[in-house]
């Protein structure tokens, strides 16, 4: 079964997913904070009735059944918030089995539910997401002002409920210091781009998250080609910056030591991996390399900490974790 | 021709080669200080008579026919000393075609007679040298003292005039840091340690030569003697430490990157291929990497500065010899 974080998609040079990502609440329930164990359990089973007859590919999982390693691989895949690993009482996930469908139930709203795509799919996304956000809405009492939209537990979240991100490759644009200026650009655009993992987090492998801010006094409609069209420039803007980057010697050298390094280390660290896999990825859109970008974004996955620990079925030292991780790595680029 | 800087021999693990250097002085002439142009041709002629008829191998070749470039290569085939190719009038030199004689008249002395071998080869390579230098003394009246014994220009070659070297690898010893320990060893026994290319020259590649320091009241055959015990256990002494570092994951993984970068990089300084190539050196003798030996020992030379220059016949800015390095490695190793 192909995942959505494996596939290329449109635009898949620079925009490596999508998210749309909408908060629910039901209104015969107070807001999650107010509820305890026992009646979160009972909003769960309720919604798991909406959403499991949709479809066969849907499952049902008790945050509390999952070992912290199989959590923290969750997060890794960006199927559930970092958050969503604290406190697992009362808190169930339904996930689709191709991982492109993800709803936390309980998370900081009653549903937050997800939809993943491969590339540039922003309208794909949100369609997929609309339609089981429709099923909820005919099925349950959402929590919906006339006035205001959608009603959730944090103000930042009122009205459309919707946040919608795009996670980018942004290395020639790192390399040229201009992140932080871009970042400041689209603030005032209603944006914010941050690290792959959210709010706080490094930008790992020159991997960012593009996403709106604004979800009140807006339609999603609007929200979406706001960002799309705001993306689009970043996108035109990144390819510019590879094409020139890429007449320099030293950063074309630096590609092929990355790829060498890769093809021959014994040990690596993630870091080390997601800096060298970067380069990797600008050689490839640049023609320089020939590698399967299918096996790159399966590795950027695959050799995350405790997506390793969870495939072994093993609670790997971090020296253990960077032979392994190493391991994979030549036999997937044949070193 | 294999050369004999490129064929791998005794002890190849650790002495990459051995050479052996008479001073001698001809009575007929003053030392080359107080010689003029035209005398000291003269005296390259009448060497040149004693030398040629020897052996078909060897050539007579006028250092001002030289270009400054194949004046450099030559010092990095360790033909001739860096000195040699500051004033180029009145000197000559007498090479073999596998270069592993190398006759420099005029240097210090009228004839610093050199013979090099691949390993630890100190007995062959000293009776090469007695060879020559018996037709030497049988045909000219080479300066000797009944009780000093050879007269040379300077007082630290007087005796047996002789200088032995090994030029030994010693990457773990380096790694281990005790070379400066050694360093201060060997010259309470006589010897010294310095850089590859002599004194005050630094120890590129970690490579070093280790050489006899006295001349004067010993014979040819103590000194070579005293050389060859302390070189044994100094071989040793890397061996263990060899094993020792070899059982460490992080120098492993060293070798193996090392391996890499050579095999994938676009630009290579001599110096980043020098540490790199030790490297990999270590990691043939200890049975990790599977590269020819002959291969690295090639290379070592080939891709010296000057050597490039030479043999392309062009005279590169330092950018562009360090892609053709880059290339020329990949071509020798398959990267």
């Amino acid at each position: 079964m192909s995942k959505w974080y494996i596939g290329q998609g449109k635009d898949g040079d620079v925009v490596l997913s999508t998210r749309v990502r909408l908060a629910r609440n039901v209104t015969d329930y107070p807001f999650v904070e107010k509820l305890d164990d026992e009646r979160r359990m009972q909003l769960n089973e309720k919604i798991r009735d909406v959403i499991l007859p949709l479809d066969t590919k849907f499952s049902f999982i008790e945050m509390k059944s999952l070992t912290d390693t199989q959590k923290i691989s969750m997060v890794e895949r960006h199927l559930i918030s970092p958050e969503y690993t604290t406190a697992p009482n009362g808190r169930a996930l339904i996930l689709s089995d191709d991982e492109d469908v993800s709803i936390m139930l309980n998370e900081e709203d009653h549903i937050r539910l997800q939809v993943m795509e491969a590339g540039f799919a922003l309208e794909e996304a949100y369609e997929k997401a609309d339609r089981i956000d429709n099923e909820l809405s005919s099925k349950l009492n959402i929590a919906f002002d006339e006035r205001l939209g959608y009603l959730t537990q944090c103000v930042t979240n009122l009205g459309t409920g919707m946040r919608a991100s795009l996670m980018l490759h942004l290395p020639a644009l790192t390399k040229q210091g201009v992140i932080s200026r871009l970042a400041s650009t689209v603030s005032k655009l209603g944006l914010t781009i941050r690290g792959a993992y959210g709010e706080g987090t490094s930008h790992t492998g020159d991997i960012y998250q593009l996403s709106n801010q604004i979800t009140l006094g807006i339609s999603e409609k609007e929200a979406l080609t706001n960002l799309a069209s705001i993306a689009k420039q970043i996108i035109q803007q990144e390819r510019n910056a590879r094409k020139e980057l890429t007449q320099n010697d030293d950063f074309v050298d630096s590609i092929w030591r990355a790829f060498g390094l890769l093809k021959f280390a014994r040990k690596m660290s993630c870091a080390e991996f997601m800096q060298l896999i970067s380069l990797v990825r600008v050689g490839v859109s640049q023609n320089i390399l020939d590698v399967d970008v299918e096996k790159i974004n399966e590795l950027t996955v695959s050799l995350q900490p405790a997506t390793i620990n969870a495939r072994h079925k093993e609670n790997f030292t971090a020296a253990k974790r960077d032979a392994v991780r190493a391991k994979e790595i030549r036999e997937a680029l044949g070193g």
